[in-house]
């Protein structure tokens, strides 16, 4: 059986189309038995494929003329929804023409067209942006909700876990330690909402995650845990902290290189150290934000990456779909309330 | 007329006596007009006065026994507040017998001790934590909540701006700009609370400050803004992911230049750049964290920092009370409230 093919919003993002079409190829190049829907401006995503052979026979062009705005608000582009490239990306993975969608477009409007399209999975009662980030060690870090609800109860929080441990154990093949972000690790540290997640997830031992407990945010990236779960506030505050130290941090580091030539000279001969540290730094190398929690899989390609950033993007997609992640979410709900004892058939928590 | 002499919990810090002493002697050196109140052991005192007859003349001891313990519930260590090391420099302070306190104990603990012997400010509702960081241009940044308050109102945020432009305004030397923590800059973002903070800056327009809307926390160490304000816990999520990152980039940093001989070679050939980099980088250069909006000074030093750190941290309690920081903040507020046409004498806005 052929697999689901990939949705692509290929007008979303500040690069163009030829960004997403490289990107798109470029992951097919990795893996060939992805197929492509590819959504926008057909002579312009024509013009796109004619760099790439490898494309050929793999997609069909939807075209539109409408593209969500970078700024738009949420509301006025769901007005869109049947007519704007993103819209249809989405579209195309509610009616069954494609497993799953990337775009690189608007994050709001993105997010917002997913939920209306493709609605919460039963048993979630919010869909959370999940990321994957480097750590110390070998393995990556996954950190949700980065911005999805920018509040998050208990309840929410017991969920993120559930499908961040999900993700995560298709990342990483094992069964992933899990974390509810805070600012001390003691038990009387934060908000009563984390100290009743942390004791729900504590007693919910039939779960294949290991609940750890809180982390703090400057042990992230310690290769101590695999899942850092927490509301879309204080997640995208801690998220971007990240992403724009490790800016700062290289940013200091150029001009402490460049300040003197005894310095340019050793910057030069030290270059393959610093080339590995851009390596993995480089927020392309992590490109693609899922959205977790909704009847399919939809992908946020960052607007400013580059084609292998895109790729990476369209690969994230590809695995979820391939691992089948949302039926993974849905065993792992089920095990929660059958722990818990709950009846209820639609496999909500009851409280 | 001769300044108010410093407090210093001497047994405060995982790092003991002798770094607290060592710190004050090298904060003297750099000042010569500063007097001390060491609190704590007397003998372990003096033994650790002995390397610096700089000292002599400038400090008294006051003996105790018993210190605050690093793990110890702030409730449980209230209850020793007359007796501790922590608490007696404290109470130094509202007694009149220091104009400054600092500590490197337990944070909590100096807070909870702070609070109920000093008393916030008239006007005040809740003191914060404020700590300087650097910035990708010469000025530092100052950001607070950073966790004496778990939670903020907009009254709160308010405050917090105003105590927070204050000490900038003494860093600085000039006008500073001001912005409220957020997870986007469109004015829809976040919660409501922050809204109602950002209308109520806008309109003050009256005081001695810049306010210029949101700051996403990509953007704190980018020298565009010189407050960041945001409740305690968002600020401490910021500033350990900040932290936490800066020491994660400097780790893989050292990896690389560890990986291989070339590598090696130009580490030390481009020594002078990584040598600014981790000047510029170090926490202890940035040590001293101030309780904003009490009836006094008091100063956190960092539990592992240097004696240069403890230096610093004594120098910003120094600089405080040379700049009557209190009286800035209580001028600050009468404008403000002038602005409002408040008439309540004590000082506090009206709702």
């Amino acid at each position: 059986m052929s697999l689901p093919r990939i949705a692509v919003d290929a007008m979303g993002g500040d690069e163009g189309v030829r960004v997403m079409i490289d990107g798109a190829a470029e992951a097919r190049r990795r893996h060939d038995q992805f197929q492509f829907l590819l959504v926008g401006d057909e002579a312009r995503i024509k013009t796109a494929l004619d760099s790439h052979p490898n494309m050929r026979g793999a997609s069909e062009i939807l075209h539109c003329d409408d593209v969500v705005g970078g700024d738009e608000l949420p509301t006025k582009a769901l007005r869109r929804a049947k007519t704007t490239s993103m819209g249809l990306a989405v579209n195309a993975v509610k009616i069954g023409d494609a497993g799953a969608a990337v775009s690189a477009g608007n994050t709001g409007a993105l997010m917002a067209m997913s939920k209306l399209a493709l609605r919460t999975m039963p048993g979630i009662d919010r869909p959370a942006l999940a990321a994957v980030m480097p750590t110390l060690e070998d393995d990556d870090v996954i950190m949700l909700d980065l911005g999805a609800n920018t509040e998050a109860d208990a309840r929410n929080l017991v969920q993120f876990a559930i499908m961040g441990a999900a993700y995560s154990r298709i990342i990483l093949g094992r069964k992933p330690r899990v974390r509810l972000l805070n600012i001390g690790t003691e038990e009387n540290k934060g908000f009563d909402r984390l100290r009743e997640a942390a004791a729900e997830l504590q007693n919910a031992t039939g779960l294949d995650m290991q609940f750890d407990g809180y982390v703090e945010s400057d042990k992230i990236n310690r290769g101590e845990v695999d899942v850092v779960v927490t509301d879309g506030f204080s997640g995208n505050i801690a998220l971007k902290a990240i992403e724009g130290t490790a800016r700062f941090v290289t940013d200091l580091l150029r001009n402490a290189f460049t300040s003197s030539l005894r310095s340019k000279i050793g910057f030069l001969v030290s270059r393959p150290a610093t080339e590995l540290l851009k390596h993995h730094l480089d927020p392309n190398n992590h490109n693609g934000a899922v959205f977790l929690g909704l009847n399919g899989v939809v992908v946020k390609s960052h607007g400013s990456a580059t084609a292998g950033g895109v790729a990476n993007a369209v690969t994230v997609a590809a695995r979820l779909l391939e691992e089948n992640l949302t039926q993974r979410i849905t065993a792992d709900l089920a095990a929660l309330h059958a722990l818990k004892g709950d009846v209820d058939s639609n496999g909500s928590a009851e409280k």
